[in-house]
């Protein structure tokens, strides 16, 4: 174990790449950002103006050659994920990488492999995890509040759909916007999925189900250990980011509700107004961001596994993939079916 | 229209019926009970004495032969509905009779032709229509404010599971609890469901299983005009009676959310605590009944429809059946394999 | 101890009548109304025919006169209730008798003693201890959950004034509204009050201010114990019924909340909005009414003290006229200097 | 008007120092921290080395003396700031001063007048009006939702009591707590306070007592404008940080509630558990901190009255000391008692 500071690059210095520059910048005080690289030189000398980040490349080499730098936090492109990872692990840097690692099984695996046999740390970017409803529900359940877990509901709705351009290639509603929350139904109860069945529509947008893909879907889970699970989503909810989870079991049940951005209600003749929940997902989740960064920091210096393993990045793919073939197909598919190592 | 109050003949002294009896004794001032019959006939005796009834007989036939009485209220067990629904109608009798009307369709279809043929009305007891929470989601969605309706969702669970013994008769959880759901999923939304997938287990009581039925479940439902809901239910929630509905669209959300015996928070240093919710059923629906019975006696006395009609006790029956297939062969079920005439 | 029903004489057949005459008619079972007197002798014959009360007479000597009758439920105006007391004690008549006792201290007392004399039982009619959100407060409070009270607070809001004629002959706000806060103020906690200073305005409507009287404060209580209260008032409070305490301790804190007419919330791009609390009053304290009249009668069948005795009604009496003599002055007033004996 | 970084001097480095440092330093990228100075050197240094300021004295001086620098954040103890402010004020920097200004009217006048002479921008540190639940009230009210406002309401309380050293020399619980709320108390309502009465007493801790203070309070306000507000204040919530606000009108209610650590309800067999309000303050007042700074550097790029001024420092002074009269002779108190030119 290890109190000096951990030196991070950064690769990727778009929207979410910028936030954990931020978050590194000013809000975790055990690490500091050595470099970002980006293939837009622009954006990685703005973002390193921005956050007082020393250096900046365009290629991501300069920070795998570098050896004052202990990890990198992966942001960019999602196709770009699984050479990075393969490249940093050989480099002998630990690994943040956002989610999805890929968005097929073999290159998660490649990556997998390859992280493991250079026994660096990768640490997948679900960061949800880390929000303080989510994680009273867990430990709720974990301390055995909840008794034996029968029933597991998770409502998860964008306020707003993303641009027609981003559906095209982002894998579809299940493996951009539905892989959170299969990796939250494995967060909250300690037991794996082994089979779904997805029912989906196009209802938001037309144009969503012309390039390919639906906008509004209910998810069964059915759990190894007997629990059944419901997720709902939509692409859009027009009174704000839409996110609460449910476990009920034999001995109780543990509710979140949204957060919003005031608590005060205001009454008149005609009604009773408060708040509506957060609309943009940095307002509920930027609190996150800052926990998740600090446990893979604290990972790294005191030589712990990673508080969201590789192995937690592959399960929600999984799910992703099996959500698809279940929709496809209108009938339950078993995870074995996507992922017959597992059967 | 008449304003003269509605004379009733009660069928049935047993629970269900005592409440009717309560409920025309002292809460409807538009109808009278005329009468009341009970196969156990100190049943009926007692019923009498305690809600002032003036007349009582072993045998509903009493009921049927007398002029002066204008309905009746069928509240014996549900292998005896058809039968009496038949009866009554063909002695011009207007019918409110508990739900469900039978446990299979030809039987319900036989009692409807009756009930057509003699031009009585048919009210089915589901009286949860008229809890004002779920009275207002309805009332929001029926108005417009969800806009198109995309996701429903219905959260029920007993508070304690019936005896094993009723279990084994009832008819499974999808016809003697689901089926309150199947009607509120109707309720709720101006649509018809068309398909079915139910997910189903035994995690409160083994004796429900080794008795043939399920304890918990969740169940997909698809409308035809596109929405998608879902069910989640319980034999058994400890902390009370949980009945909560949700319908979401593409303007907005109605929720609601549990009643409680009191509005009280208490603070200490350990935490915030406050009202579980109603534990007995009466507790939360006790003025749904009221109001139902209201409801039946105003539609008499101003000859219009009554608010549930027999085709509303019908459909919910059709989704039991389908739901019970489709958990035996764990797949999604339309409602036409079930009810080929809806095809 | 009897079980046998108690049979009561109903003094006065207006609004506050009629409301007993239904409670008494269908909610309790263990009384009867044996007779309704009313001066207008229509009102009493009316009651009768609408709650099933088989005797009518114009004055209340038939219901003194008749040895049937065990108790008499005292609902006229408020300058009968102390000579109707007292010749219902003399006659050996229990008592309930709707608040207050009376408007000047001298009165009460003679009534009083007259009550202890003849050994009745008097009941004065501050029905809202009996309501759940309140009583669970004293509960708490009473348990010792709060600890050592510090701080009580009231808001006690009338949805809408009333008439002006009304504030003519009412004794004014803290004899005809507040008066209910005094009493919650010592219910909640198990102390008297030694002293209140009254803060009030004319904010409402000017013609209460014509008519002698305010329509707004803010009183400060100092109890025996060393608590501090605060009670708010207004006559019109737009949004509704607005009645909610607090007790606030060396353990803790007790809030209650409003009560609503139904629990669902809606949520749209422009906001949330759920219900508002009652309107009118009998919508939030039916049931209390109903448990004030079960607590008489089974006062007066298990020959207990009633739960809110003659001494209840007296106390808040001293504190409304403090308050009023505060409001005048300006300045902190001791009950002392209104109720010399107490010093 | 200009845009460029606003450079701040930081004199005093302790507990509130620091946290200014830090929202200097990493939440308002408009300034910039160039110096910081402390009485005891080795607090300035860490504060530099923890926030990157590049500047260290012991005397503030050096920070009058040093051109480049636009304004100072007073943040040493209450008994400097009026002769630091004069000095700031004679040197030409724009002033952010903790509250109090001081415990006494003359020396504040002192120092407004020399802010006044040199035309400086001076801002007293009234965070909580930066806190959106209360910022949301004073909107709906500035908005006319409300209306007329009849009656205010504060709740208060801290989470625990200060050390007896601190309550010795702070001027008592009037000035160094009900400040705060004598200032939200004005924000809310855009009218001046004209009367207090305060009632206290010694309930949490007798050593509070010893020390000459009183520990729980209770003050009624009048405002200009005929509205009533009624503040409780206690040095020991148990159960956390309690700060709700109130205000009452001809056309509505607006009410805030606390927050929360997390929105997760548990509900078990024996009662429904939520999470308690903050403990810290910082918890819940971090993101006033961070938005009053804001507002102070905007004030000086855009050169505008900054949103609390020298007068809003003073008026609750006035109060303040008001109340502790009022307390003393237990009487009403005019603030023309305490500042006869206010008459």
């Amino acid at each position: 174990m290890t109190t000096d500071n951990v030196k991070i690059g950064l690769i990727g210095a778009g929207r979410i790449g910028r936030l954990h520059a931020e978050v590194l910048a000013h809000r975790v005080s055990t690490a500091n950002l050595s470099m970002v690289t980006d293939i837009v030189l622009e954006s990685a000398e703005k973002c390193a103006a921005d956050f007082q980040i020393p250096t900046v490349a365009p290629d991501p080499q300069a920070i795998f050659d570098n050896d004052e730098i202990d990890a990198v936090a992966i942001c960019s492109s999602t196709d770009t994920h699984v050479q990075l990872i393969i490249e940093a692990a050989q480099a002998g840097k630990h690994i943040f990488c956002e989610k999805p690692i890929a968005l097929d099984l073999a290159s998660v695996d490649r990556a997998l492999e390859v992280v493991k046999q250079n026994g660096v740390k990768l640490q997948v970017g679900f960061n949800r995890r880390f929000h303080a409803n989510f994680k009273q529900v867990r430990d709720l359940v974990a301390a055995g509040k909840v008794g034996q877990p029968h029933l597991m509901r998770i409502t998860s709705r964008d306020s707003a759909p993303p641009p027609i351009s981003y559906v095209k290639v982002s894998g579809g509603i299940f493996l951009d916007m539905t892989i959170h929350d299969f990796d939250m139904a494995r967060f909250l109860i300690d037991s794996e999925v082994e089979e779904v069945y997805a029912a989906g529509a196009v209802l938001v947008d037309p144009a969503i189900g012309e390039a390919g893909d639906i906008d509004t879907t209910v998810i069964t889970l059915r759990y190894a250990n007997g629990a059944i699970g419901t997720i709902d989503n939509s692409r859009e909810a027009v009174y704000g980011y839409d996110q609460r989870v449910e476990v009920f079991g034999s001995k109780g049940v543990a509710i979140s509700a949204n957060n919003t951005p005031h608590n005060t209600a205001y009454y008149d003749a005609q009604g009773a107004y408060s708040s509506l929940p957060h609309f943009r997902f940095l307002d509920l989740y930027m609190d996150s961001y800052i926990a998740e960064m600090k446990a893979f920091v604290e990972a790294i210096q005191q030589d712990t596994e990673p508080p969201v393993t590789g192995l937690d990045g592959r399960y929600p793919l999984v799910m992703g993939l099996a959500a698809a073939k279940s929709y496809r197909e209108n009938r339950p598919v078993k995870l074995s079916e996507i992922d017959p190592a597992r059967g």
